[in-house]
């Protein structure tokens, strides 16, 4: 490795007691963008307001040239052109994405990246060919255990100069159930730039790093996929010299579209006396929904709310909602997922190296103001 | 005023010496975005990308039952649905757009507020109605001067509860050269929510604080507009106590494309040895550009850079370029606008205590790696 390299892209770290938001941090959040919660309130989210987070820079791509290859432990290899794949018969899914790190800047000690209050997750239908389609065509394994991703992104994240890869095992890019999708259209539309056009793997109910963006190859192997993005980072971590967990499927949350309206600074929301109805979305990438409460006295007490049935979108968030008479003064409204699993969110803040995997309860400031 | 909005909704202020990016400014920024610097590629950003500031709540707004009204001292007051402003005769402009406050996060003492650095700006196609055509219709004056235009979005800010409001001369807004438009299409496409869906205005050469979104209505008036975001909000001051100047027309400013591939974190360039191509967009919204300089040592020294003609599309950005070959070590690369009138771009640090019309010239860091 060039030395300059090193001498820039330095180790991940944790912020000091007390240390705000550096300019890198800014940088990061200046270019990457969360979805305003008010957004919320859109069973899918219009185009532009989606989240985005990308590692390195935005590909300058054109469909034309673009091929995606399908190699390594197959019988029959394919290059395919964007055209060749949008002349496939498509499965559309609508998917519920959160970005791993959600919420990592309200950690304490904050680990040092993109800081994500809890704005990181969308839905949106993707339009595309199932993935395992293509492993079939291409007569993956047997005997093969892994299927490795590689985006056209290029980039440096400590120290490493490399491509965005991640990997699945076989299994789960074989499984019917898993739905996973070699996506070409975003909301009836060729994906937009920051989504990966011309082509992304989409994983539902996984955290977004699985998802590839400007997906390039798919690469079947017998050996477990070691490079940077798994074996690095999205790890659960204490300590830095630790092996870790890998992150993967999405832990239940749930979201409040912000009651009325906003201080621009503080973003503390304002109502008036009398009858709301608190109303937001959850999600569990793990199981399906059981249950959301929702407390409207930060969490001393909790009520069920009315859970939207599931449809036929078993990957997408499902809405709920609670009446709720507000009186003058101030309130902390939350809101808490459990999903079939028993998975619940945690009132208490949990915390891992990377920032990973954050489901902490939302707490929304709320002051009613004088019947006026 | 209900006392409770005074406690939550603050005066503005400064950061303390090396206070960090605080929560406040962070939700902030991960609710609005810039538009990512390598999609300067793009003569027209695409969907998505173009950067967002809302004050307050993007309003969920349906066209159905929206109404554009015109009113005030006019002869025939306007009340019109959005298919009526759609079966108009349409104009489209290539409009450079900027936010007021880009660069605020770079002065010291940093104003707190929406904390950009250097990337809010873009480049749309808007489609719509020449404002001065509903002007006229409405049969405007004689003997007002100014027009107040009121968007849907409603929140508080420093105390003030508002819909968001801005006014421009009577005489701007009926003068044919200025271009002024009420547009319903963004890029081919109905607005996106976070764009004023389904009207806005668009004020050529103006920052983006000119062109309100979510629009739904037009007073003509004899007297100025003194509210929040016209005598308040939006005004270059040194000190709080000032009636301070208004902002109005985009300062020159050049960007440039970065080079090369990022470092995650510090966002860093790193580029290989040899030939390479500097470029990048400039624009200004006072005059025509005249020129753009680059330096490649930090502002020790500049050259002219090849600029692209001017165009039929006057209102926005202008692509230039510069052969640089590049040589193994650290390099501040750096680009200067200057436009017809003379006005360029400062290479020390102006300040004001709003942070409005900032135009530093950009410094990008590049590493040049060894060959290999």
């Amino acid at each position: 490795m060039d030395a300059r390299i090193g001498e820039v892209s330095t180790p991940a770290r944790l912020a000091a007691p007390a240390e705000g938001i550096g300019r890198e941090e800014l940088a990061l959040a200046a270019r990457n963008h969360g979805m305003p919660l008010e957004a919320l309130r859109h069973e899918v989210t219009p185009p532009g307001l989606h989240y985005v987070l990308v590692h390195y820079d935005i590909p300058y791509a054109t469909a034309e040239g673009w091929r995606l290859t399908v190699r390594g432990r197959v019988r029959r290899p394919l290059s395919l052109t964007v055209g060749e794949l949008r002349e496939r018969p498509a499965t559309t899914l609508r998917v519920t994405m959160e970005c791993a790190g959600n919420g990592r800047a309200r950690l304490e000690p904050r680990p040092v990246s993109q800081p994500w209050l809890v704005e990181a997750v969308s839905t949106a239908e993707w339009t595309g060919v199932p993935l395992r389609l293509l492993l079939e065509e291409a007569g993956a394994g047997p005997g093969s255990a892994h299927v490795v991703f590689t985006g056209a992104d290029h980039g440096v994240e400590r120290g490493v100069e490399q491509d965005y890869r991640r990997s699945l095992p076989l299994a789960t890019a074989l499984d019917p159930a898993a739905d996973v999708l070699v996506a070409h259209t975003m909301n009836g539309a060729p994906l937009p730039p920051q989504h990966g056009f011309p082509l992304r793997l989409v994983v539902p109910g996984w955290y977004g790093m699985a998802s590839v963006k400007w997906l390039r190859d798919v690469q079947v192997q017998d050996s477990p996929f070691t490079g940077f993005q798994q074996a690095e980072a999205y790890r659960f971590r204490q300590d830095p010299g630790e092996e870790g967990e890998p992150v993967t499927v999405m832990a239940p949350r749930a979201l409040l579209v912000p009651p009325g309206f906003p201080d621009f600074m503080s973003r503390t929301r304002f109502v008036r006396p009398g009858p709301q109805r608190i109303e937001g979305r959850a999600w569990s990438g793990a199981a399906a929904l059981a249950a959301v409460e929702v407390s409207t006295d930060d969490g001393r007490s909790w009520r069920p709310a009315e859970l939207e049935p599931g449809g036929p979108h078993r990957w997408a968030w499902r809405g709920w909602s609670l009446p709720w008479t507000a009186g003058p003064g101030r309130h902390v409204l939350t809101a808490r997922a459990t999903d079939e699993q028993g998975w619940t969110q945690p009132v208490l803040q949990p915390w891992n190296r990377g920032g990973f995997g954050n489901n902490l309860v939302q707490r929304v400031d709320v002051v009613c103001l004088e019947a006026g």
